[in-house]
């Protein structure tokens, strides 16, 4: 009876907690499973949305990329689209007069030439618009379309009724990678339609052109026929200006029609290893010889010739220190005889040659100092009239001087010494003398004010120039001897933009 | 006593478990309230994520679509900018000399029309470019403005001082589904301003227009009066030569000012159904008839007329294979007897008809072959002088044959008889007789080479072309005759690019 | 052994229970354990997934920022490139014939800027395209190039071979907060180029200018000396006619080149402060009083002069409603006495003096009506030839009423009356009388059809003007006396186009 009395109690005092554990365990079983379960839920989804989020991430940086990509695109997925522009334009004058045919051309060298410093020597505008169309492929080449505007005026109106004529420039089509272009041609670039050559240079303080091939033609790039040396293959059309009737008056009536204007053909071979350049131009006209200059003598133009040209681009300051030079030898014979640009000159004759010299280079002289010196010196000879002669030499020295982060002092010197003896040709007088400027230019930049390709600059300067009293006689329509400007010193002053992008 | 006791062990014994199983309820209670707290809560921000990154896809899948939308387009919420350009340029030359005057239209029948084939026949660049500026409304109208600008230059310089202008070819607005537009004009375009008419078309192998509606205007396309029947009612200006002094001298002291050029207007109503067009120009120029015509007789030009075209455009080769076909027949009388371009021609005069008949397609004859016929014949009559005639017929095929995926061969044959008399007008002589041309034309393209409308293509070409003697004597200033070319064969070789985009 | 039995039993009895809760605890624990830390884990990530979503919906925005911002715009991070245009084009024709030479300045008064409504009197097709380029520099600085070209013709052609040329407008920079322009300077913006001056304005209902400095030149804006005053200065070239040889052949053999255009500069202060401008120009052009004016006496032209502008842009219509008012006093003397553009006449003597007074504003009438009207007058005396005089006064006024939301008709009435007498200069009479126009025009529109510049508008309309009969005498090459244009009452009807973005 006691040991049921105790059973008794003992179920009651013991089964009491053991009862409600059992009780807790079920519930907590079933909250821990939810709980693990939904936690299990929260992180497949969680997967998921990390996954998503690393793909949105992807897009986003794809899209900023497109964006980044250059300063002036429109990118798509196959298309790219980049407009670019160059602007000159600016007021000159001075007490000598209002003649607006001052320039770096202007001594009586520069028709063949041999330009001076450009810098407070400028009251032209020229500006040129381009569209810079690439589209890639799916069999992986591309296609290239560059189309060139440009407006030239010596004028400051603001419509071109006066002088001035919008023209077309460019327009050609390059296809490069063609998947079928293999061996020596793998990597190279067809091309046709009108251009300025992509290889050509210049000298940007004279505004003169080192090379400057330029017409309507088609070529191939980059063709690699063995080591390392890339060659392009080109043939490029231009026109020289119709024969005068008063020269050859059977020859047009013969070909009666206004516009025959007479064809020039270059074949052009460039060649290009580390930093030599090697070129060889042919060049063919074939009723060019129809063309009689005048002068004391009658000498025909002539419908052949080549030019030749080996160049250096170093890409240091003659070794001397950081910087870079390009260092060019160029020659010339017959139709060849305008070594800077085949093809630009008519009038040249069978015997014309002429030689070319030119380096030039730029530098740091300290933090806050640029230079950039050259030296330029052609002779050419029978040119237009037997034994006529073009010879000139010019040295120009650039400077910028740094005063603060948008503010720098451009200074430049030039001198040109040329002995001219032009045989009559277009009435034209012998002289010989020297030709010297100085121009003091404060210059506004946005930023990095000595780099001498930072751009826009403006620029407000005075310009002091003179030249030897017997230079005013070369011609009585040049600038020199004219109203404005007489031998004794001109003093110019002015402001001028200039921009590219 | 010993129940005490019992109960005293009891509850040591019991309780001692039964205490830990407490304790840990409590633990385990609070730990499961966080955790499940926290868990929705994790729950919660998981599924905001999940809808924020849903929004993210879709801003940035939206952002992709307007990048991808168009090769050439910036476009934004409201704005679509398009830009498109065509370009043709070349060299050309031969044997017999170095005229530019050489293209489709170099025959006698040329002027009226009467093209052969271009192909290795062109010597000029042409470039245009134009912009396309589309905006949608809030009141999901639509607005396009379009602008476009072209050069046309004869010779090879990359400056247009020689010839070529640049020059404005378009600038028109259009007005799309303006709210209060319903009934018939729902769906309609009303628009102003001067273009070439959205549904004029070409043979582009003749580089010769079937319907070339152009100048400045205004009008409204697809109104819908009945049927399927899309109707466009437009008025367009255009203007003839000035009348010359010597012609007319009363009337021109009675205008006095210099650009007062003569008038036209042509009322334009234009039925499109399935692939048939039906197309009704009347035109009307009030002083047009004080133009005298020289020639043999004295014939005064035309003050009005019209014009008619059924076109059928077809979508298949002749139901004979896959590709595709145009034929057209035109009837033109008085004003509107120059059928290719209503107001194009003011010397045309009261009893001038002309009817002219067209039909081209184009095939796939195999996988590497594809092939483009083409026939046009026109008779005008009492065109410029009473009882003249001007009739010709044209054949031309152009054949592509794949080499590889960059490279093909092009052939054209182009055939062209002539009956011309132009009874003295211009001084030009009567003439009949044949042209012929073959050429064939090495081409390079980035894709698809045997599609006869896939751009860029760049080729190089030789054509042989010759022609009965006697077309020599048409006129004294055209191509035929000139010095370069004469008949006997002529011998051209070059070089060209085309593209558009 | 009762008490063992008790306790075995106990044992038995009481442990099981507390055994089982053990097991159960150690579970518990782990599972525990385990989800708190995959819990932990989640949180933790998830906080990183919405770090990452905040981050993509930052740059999400960003790049919809940037397609939204214009509606012509590319837009990177450092650049924005925007393209604008105008276009204005239309046919016009009457019964009185087809002269071209109808517009806003038709009447006598018109070349001293004596213009009239242009509505429903314009033919011409005026075309701009400009291109907006902008960058900021790391140093926080922007430069601003801007390019606009435009083609004016007088014909329908789509071929501007009849007349028209495209033309450079404006080609300049602008420099924009440099770091190292401060006090004074700090905001303010230097430019330099070919422009017309930001702060130029005009009465569009005349197209007529009130200031309208342009040229080529440099400047700064936004200078702030003292208060609220914003000061512009700046210089601005601009050329005059060559001086004719027939007047002036010693100065001429002097100069000898042919394009030695007379040059002009305009020096010029601009303040603004609240609504108020005041403006002075001083204007400097050396060799100009080498030239001649014919006439009854023989004037030479001023070499100098000034003029200055004071006026008011109000922001409501003269205080009486919402809209916006202009009111202008301009007086000018010497070479400055063609008020509305300094520097654009080079024919003005040095007694020239105009006084001239406009005030022209808009304002809503009601909710479907708008009224625009104005008024000008000026007198010019002592312009060309001593004693001469050109005085006029304009009232005009523009109505436009709402149909609906696509669809207004606009109304003008114009009067002018002129008193002028030449003195015989260009071998003119002289002539006093008056102008009378009205013109109803239906025109289209996208949107908010009665704002008064709300673009593009497709107009349809009909002109009614008339003249008193002694202005046919004026002048034997203008549009009063002509052909097509008598006194006795002149209905003009045509369509034509306006848009700009």
């Amino acid at each position: 009876m006691m040991k049921i009395a105790l059973l008794t109690f003992c179920t009651l005092a013991c089964t009491l907690p053991a009862h409600a554990a059992e009780l807790t365990l079920a519930e907590i079983n079933a909250r821990l499973e939810k709980v693990e379960a939904e936690l299990k839920l929260s992180q497949n989804k969680l997967t998921q949305a990390e996954n998503k989020i690393a793909v949105a991430e992807k897009r986003a940086s794809d899209a900023e990329l497109k964006n980044k990509n250059s300063k002036s695109d429109i990118i798509n997925d196959d298309t790219e689209i980049k407009f670019g522009g160059y602007a000159r334009t600016g007021i000159l004058s001075g007490k000598q007069g209002t003649t607006t045919t001052v320039g770096p051309s202007l001594t009586p060298a520069g028709s063949t030439g041999g330009s001076v410093g450009r810098l407070g020597n400028e009251a032209d505008t020229y500006v040129t618009a381009d569209f810079d169309y690439k589209r890639h492929y799916a069999n992986d080449s591309s296609f290239r379309y560059y189309m060139k505007i440009a407006e030239w005026d010596k004028t400051y109106n603001t419509d071109s009724a006066f002088n001035g004529q919008m023209n077309l420039r460019q327009a050609f089509v390059e296809m490069s990678d063609l998947p079928t272009f293999t061996g020596a041609f793998s990597g190279s670039t067809l091309w046709a339609g009108k251009r300025e050559d992509r290889d050509n240079f210049d000298i940007h303080w004279l505004d003169s052109d080192m090379m400057n091939m330029i017409g309507t033609g088609a070529g191939i790039y980059d063709v690699n026929f063995f080591g390392d040396v890339k060659t392009n293959l080109s043939v490029y059309g231009r026109n020289f200006n119709d024969i005068d009737a008063m020269e050859n008056v059977e020859y047009n009536n013969m070909t009666g029609a206004d516009n025959t204007f007479i064809q020039n053909y270059t074949f052009s071979l460039n060649n290009r290893v580390g930093g030599w350049q090697w070129m060889l131009n042919g060049l063919y006209s074939k009723e060019n010889d129809k063309r009689i200059n005048d002068g004391l003598a009658q000498d025909n133009a002539a419908s052949h010739g080549f030019n030749t040209m080996l160049a250096w681009h170093g890409d240091s300051f003659y070794g001397l220190n950081e910087g870079s030079t390009k260092t060019v030898l160029l020659y010339g014979k017959g139709l060849g005889a305008e070594v800077r640009g085949p093809g630009s000159d008519g009038y040249l004759i069978d015997d014309a040659w002429t030689v070319k010299f030119a380096t030039y280079g730029m530098t740091r002289l300290s933090e806050r100092l640029s230079i950039a010196p050259l030296l330029v010196a052609q002779s050419s000879n029978s040119r237009y009239i037997e034994s006529d002669h073009y010879d000139w030499v010019t040295l120009n020295s650039r400077l910028i001087q740094e005063i603060n982060q948008n503010f720098a002092l451009q200074y430049e010197a030039s001198y040109q010494y040329m002995d001219i003896d032009p045989k009559g040709f277009n009435g034209n007088k012998p002289v010989s003398g020297s030709y010297y400027k100085l121009t003091f230019a404060p210059t506004f930049k946005m930023q990095n004010v000595t780099d001498f390709f930072e751009r826009p600059e403006i620029r407000f300067f005075v310009t002091w120039m003179n030249w030897d009293k017997n230079l005013d006689n070369y011609s009585s329509t040049d600038t020199f001897g004219n109203a404005g400007y007489h031998s004794g010193g001109s003093l110019m002053f002015g402001t001028q933009l200039e921009t590219w992008f």
